[in-house]
């Protein structure tokens, strides 16, 4: 006997990246920081006594919360912390999506194609329409995608930014647009997960005089702070759509650990800095060695590369096969306009030099 | 403009107990344990590094799920760890429930009344009807509990054993006899989150020849083992549920400190087990203490009294009232029958003594 809902029963669950067990490999498969954090955050983590592990952590993290509206100038009421940007990303869907009921398919979720698989497995859980838009040969959004939202009256609509798997870069300008056109009718989630490796974000469209009240920004600590493993998470946005997610959101989301690691994290924010310019750096080379072999490389402002291999030689899919036998992890995907590419993240010059020696042996 | 759904807009979200900021506050009112973890489970904190911190941590928790497996004598394969129990309750209600559809009122979620009040919240925001199938005047469990969880069509009912907010303990047979009948129609979450304080646990409803494939319980390890600032729960039941229930759960519900500090927990539970022995027997000296001066206290399971202040003194809201005047948090539900008792969470002998004063003061 199944006792599942038919939408988890069907559903195909999210595959996230490998994660080998042995630290002597090269890891260019999943996008984490090449650097680790700063010593500062590992302090605070050895700060957390048995005390603060016995009772409950503050509910909605106050404490990063003031942080965090000093590091961006916003009010701590425009943010909100959550397990990991992915519990962000579910608890967008809950709110603002509705489940299908019989025929009826509006009120759903919007997204580019390709993009971030595991929003269309959230929308499937919550069993929620989404609709896919797919992108221009040249990775761009599609002209009429607010078009397309409206029309199909979905309620939430999410873009990568920097987007992934590609690396591509929108402009504030065709952003702010695009939330004007959904205002009232739906919210704008810009996931900035990559932000911190790229020439801009969008935290602008959340000041005054913006009054753009269906905006939302998503922020980690995973890949710009070197902490993927610690699971933080936060979003950025207009007071009533926070206040919205919070009622929504398990009781005490984040851990007392992982709270003060995170006020760490940002408070020890050049060290962070310093990484990013170290892979954006890193980026470049990585871009130019690899166009020199003949590899198609989207122009990136992420902290990965999404390159097509020479047509002369090994196909994507033998190259990632090969270098995974050598110990070298990138990251492949079996789907549609991806097959024929590879996407690798940027990481130590060591790290770039192997896997360089490791496609000219091919 | 509100993007909100409307279930949510007319969420009355979930209250967690106060949090005092203070250290120095005498905290009965979230049922913590008053004794901090092992100090080994500190070691394994502090053993984290900036490596484990830079990668994404092990998606699924496998070496908890081993080592738990070993505790638990059950196979990996009926173990899911969850970002707290809630993650729990949460998933199994999207998991199993169905949301309403129009007029469509089955497929829900059926509970005890009272119970904990969050189960009615997780209910509300996946808007999935809720059934409240009253307890009887001794607190007992409906004798038709099950007949009303089938005529109803719900899908998933949750008893919490011991049950909070009373600490009576329900039975083997009994909650057997549930799950037997409600095998083809619902899921029988039994919430054990202080099951470590009672007489028995329903662990052997799982084991072989019990053929019970709709059993599933939450174990936390916020209460027995002096964790409720780490967030780490999970559920054990049939490989069936917990399969459904992994491909609905966050990516990486668990971050990597609180899996090696789950494992480190779990390894030396001998330590946690002297303070279970402590708190029941302090547990006893306060139901006797709180007796012989009138009050009315529910034997007790668990490591919480509920109690009803004799007719003669000040109300259970005054009294309430005064000792929080006085800095000692006790638990009080402005809510039909228990708005005249009061919940109180079983301290350190110092505790017991300085709050029986206060009482006595007053």
């Amino acid at each position: 006997m199944s006792y599942q809902r038919r939408n988890v029963a069907h559903l195909a669950p999210y595959t996230p990246g490998e994660q080998p067990d042995s630290e002597h490999v090269i890891k260019l498969n999943t996008n984490e920081n090449p650097y680790p954090p700063a010593n500062e955050v590992l302090e605070a983590i050895s700060s957390v006594n048995g005390d603060m592990l016995r009772r409950y952590p503050q509910p909605t993290a106050e404490a990063f919360r003031q942080t965090a509206a000093k590091v961006h100038e916003l009010s701590p009421d425009m943010i909100i912390s959550t397990n990991g940007g992915d519990e962000l990303l579910r608890l967008a869907i809950t709110v603002f999506c509705e489940p299908r009921t019989g025929d009826h398919t509006r009120g759903g979720l919007a997204i580019s194609q390709p993009t971030y698989s595991l929003f269309t497995t959230l929308g499937q859980i919550h069993d929620t329409p989404v609709t896919q838009i797919p992108l221009g040969d040249d990775w761009s959004l599609a002209k009429d995608f607010s078009d397309i939202v409206r029309h199909n009256d979905c309620r939430l609509a999410i873009l990568v930014n920097p987007h992934a798997p590609t690396g591509c870069l929108r402009s504030l300008s065709q952003l702010e647009a695009i939330a004007r056109q959904l205002q009232e009718h739906a919210v704008l989630l810009v996931d900035e997960a990559y932000v911190d490796f790229a020439a801009h974000d969008a935290i602008s469209l959340l000041r005054k005089n913006n009054s753009l009240d269906n905006v939302l920004l998503l922020r980690t600590l995973s890949k710009g702070y070197s902490l993927a493993g610690l699971r933080f998470g936060y979003g950025l946005g207009h007071p009533s759509l926070i206040e919205a997610l919070t009622k929504a959101r398990d009781s005490y989301a984040n851990d007392v650990i992982s709270q003060v690691t995170a006020i760490a994290a940002l408070e020890h924010r050049d060290q962070a800095v310093k990484t990013w310019q170290a892979v954006k750096k890193e980026r470049s080379r990585l871009t130019m060695k690899l166009t020199e072999r003949g590899f198609d490389v989207v122009p990136s402002e992420s902290n990965f590369l999404l390159c097509q291999p020479a047509k002369s030689g090994p196909t994507a899919k033998t190259i990632y096969e090969s270098l995974k036998k050598q110990g070298i992890f990138v990251r492949y995907f079996d789907q549609s306009r991806l097959c024929d590419r590879l996407r690798i993240t940027v990481g130590q010059p060591a790290e770039t030099d192997a896997l360089l020696l490791a496609i000219d042996a091919m």
